[in-house]
């Protein structure tokens, strides 16, 4: 079960254009296309004569035509041409999405369409702006995207899973502390007078210690930013001054496509060395190389989770005080959905 | 469920011989061979004793011995010896279905051996006559049969689907008539007055408009046999005369191996240019390529079934009548055997 | 279900060292490694906090730290360390298996650590003795163990499966007796006076008829020894003289890794030719290859027994006393152990 009144980032703004482009998201297969003007749009992927997957017809203009017996559907789903007949008949319709390009991504509302409003897409301006620059790319992993998102409001396992980009030693012994505020997740760990990471060291040339930062920011359904950076101990107090150092806004957004496949659009948006081709290179190469051990981890939990009695007996640590707040609030507003109540102001 | 007491084409005559050849029928797994003697024979392909494939196994003269243990079987699926033993238990033997060559094709009939009588196979004779030649295939397709008897059953696809080969722009304008014959379903559509397809094209040398017919001709389980062609425009009222155009007779056998899977085996027989080696090619290499294009569609299209709700909402069109009647007689057979009743006279 | 109270043999003891080594044994994840004095440990593969695999992680000394949070284990499963924290939390284990080397085989016991004794590690010292010379290896096999196990206690099938190395036409014309002993199985063969198989004459260079013999020993769960050899005919009354011919122990171990998982390690140990390592190689060679035979009749069997109904009719042979008598004290041990009886004397 997925919330279903939220906007979900489903591909890169630029992915979609006059190809059709299939994915699945929230159980349910979606077709995307531009119309001729620009416009993004979803369609249920799925046709209503025979089921057979509209992504593999192909536009008419701004119409969508079945590749298998020439069913015409305009952009609201709705079909307007059946090949030999005049009439159509009710219900001759798939579902058509809300859709938003937004911060260079695609969004999409599996919802009830009158809810949607695009002011409900989360801040991401880092990736979209003028004095930032952010390199990203897509993933797909094999496991359900709240074990996703446990990894990432819990980012003491850089240590372990992270050591030859941005894991140092020391990240699992700093405290972090979470905070809910209505209803987002923010986890925060400063870490003082350590080494930089290897990533921060290759990019900021830091050769004295740092005091280090991870600010998560959590909003449904799985939107993580993360602000990172270090800047020089002793640079002000009681900790580095953000001005001196380097900084960082780790985008994570994460989707449900099915039960078992979550997509992963990220994106590591800096300030500094805009011009550096090398820096954005050094920068995507670890990142990339990062998140694919989490894909590794993450695929071999799910093995075992899937494998296992779900009452097994399991353990809950101080760090898991983020993820555990997440799933709390996420089983929340599927309550609210459930029982029919408003979305949250 | 499939239906038992009918014969279904399984293989190539050709195909068969002194070397075992294992294929599944209707959720059954079947053993085929000749005799020494050339007599096709079809066994239930599970050894009675620990069940393991008797197609690993070897021919002994008419005997089959069961590649694991050594127990050997005739014709008829008695086991006839069992090593290191002379008592043979009662019930020491596995099911023979009656398997005729018919039309260079392989029949087999699942059901009861005594209602197996070959003078009901339906007549395919332009695939084994004086005066034409039939290349053809096997092409086994990912989805239940009746999908791809969907597909057979209504050739307004061809406009979409088939573009490169067969299909025309023209071809889902014109309408179709479906007569419901006893237990046979035909559907005609002629095209009047309209270019030929590229196949004509390449094989007639077609430059002026023509008149096109196909017409589509079902028999239980899956045999449909199509007759199409051309003729110039005007050569006959109110249609094209045949004997001034080319025809010929696209076989397409499709017989459920599982519930997923499906046997094809296509010929295409024409009764000109028969000695023209490229013109025969050429129809070989399009029609195959048709049927991948077949192929893709319908495992898409499954999968999307599949991962439907069966009670989702779906239309029918007015192409649909030619699929609709198959599908009702195909039930109505099966509601008849289940009730123990007659074949159909 | 898999007996629990027992050794099941489980890797090659050379297999086991500072490298995590992950096998599945029952259904159950399984972690390997030996500490820094070489001792060998076996831990539960599934991290008490989140379940991911411990076998991702790395030792720490004698710690086994998990790749994802860096909980530390020590050797009886018991986490010592959590990062961030100083509390551990009541019940935060995995289990610890005992395990065993013993003849140069590891062995792992899945049940109550209190009733495990290495003196009911069953003799296999041909495997690890002066005098003996014995090549092996490992294969997974996608079957059930029982099933595989049919295949040992029953080796009339070399006739029919194996006819290129141990096989001869006239193994399986030869009774066999079988012999159960406690909870042991015996199944003897003489076969007398007759050509020696392929690969003893392609090592003992026998031209003339041997007496040959083939006595297999059952213990629980898996564990086949067969003492195979072939003396001259006559050199012996009312059997060849083992002294003048030669003779082997084929050793078949047989363990679940799950329902349709089986790990078979093997080994075949002779006392001639010590030295001769291209008698090694052929040997080697041959009973692997042999062994894939195997392998490839026994999958296709088991996709057979899981796609047929479990009512379905089989039938039993004469030579089915030995894998019957097997399958009957399995049975007996299961039953034994849900009742919550001691072990076997």
């Amino acid at each position: 079960v997925f919330i279903r009144n939220i906007w979900y980032p489903c591909a890169w703004s630029h992915e979609i254009g006059r190809s059709l482009f299939e994915r699945w998201i929230c159980n349910e297969p979606m077709v995307f296309f531009r119309t001729e003007a620009g416009k993004p749009v979803a369609l249920y992927n799925r046709c209503v004569h025979r089921r057979a997957p509209l992504s593999k017809g192909q536009l008419i203009g701004d119409r969508l035509q079945c590749g298998y017996h020439g069913l015409e559907y305009d952009c609201s789903g709705k079909c307007v041409k059946i090949p030999g007949q005049d009439a159509i008949p009710a219900g001759a319709a798939v579902k058509s999405y809300p859709v938003a390009d937004k911060w260079r991504f695609l969004w999409v509302w599996p919802g009830d369409p009158d809810k949607a409003d695009a002011s409900l897409i989360p801040d991401l301006h880092w990736n979209d702006s003028p004095g930032w620059v952010a390199p990203g790319d897509t993933l797909t992993i094999g496991c359900n995207y709240l074990v996703d998102l446990d990894n990432l409001m819990d980012l003491s396992h850089l240590t372990y899973l992270h050591g030859r980009t941005i894991g140092t030693p020391y990240v699992s012994e700093f405290p972090s502390t979470t905070q809910v505020i209505g209803e987002r997740v923010n986890v925060t760990r400063w870490m003082i007078d350590r080494p930089a990471p290897p990533l921060f060291q290759r990019v900021g040339g830091f050769r004295q210690n740092v005091d280090r930062w991870q600010i998560i920011d959590w909003t449904a359904p799985g939107n993580v930013v993360i602000d990172v950076g270090c800047a020089p101990t002793g640079s002000g107090a009681p900790q580095g001054d953000r001005s001196k150092g380097i900084e960082a806004r780790s985008l994570n957004l994460v989707t449900p496509m099915t039960e078992r496949q979550t997509l992963y659009l990220w994106s590591y948006c800096r300030n500094y060395k805009l011009d550096d081709e090398s820096v954005t290179k050094t920068i995507y190469e670890d990142v990339k190389r990062t998140f694919f051990e989490d894909k590794d981890m993450l695929e071999a939990q799910q093995h075992l989770i899937d494998t296992d009695s779900p009452q097994a007996h399991t353990i809950s640590l101080r760090v898991d005080s983020g993820p555990m707040q997440v799933r709390r609030i996420i089983e929340r507003i599927l309550k609210r959905e459930a029982q029919g109540e408003p979305l949250a102001a």
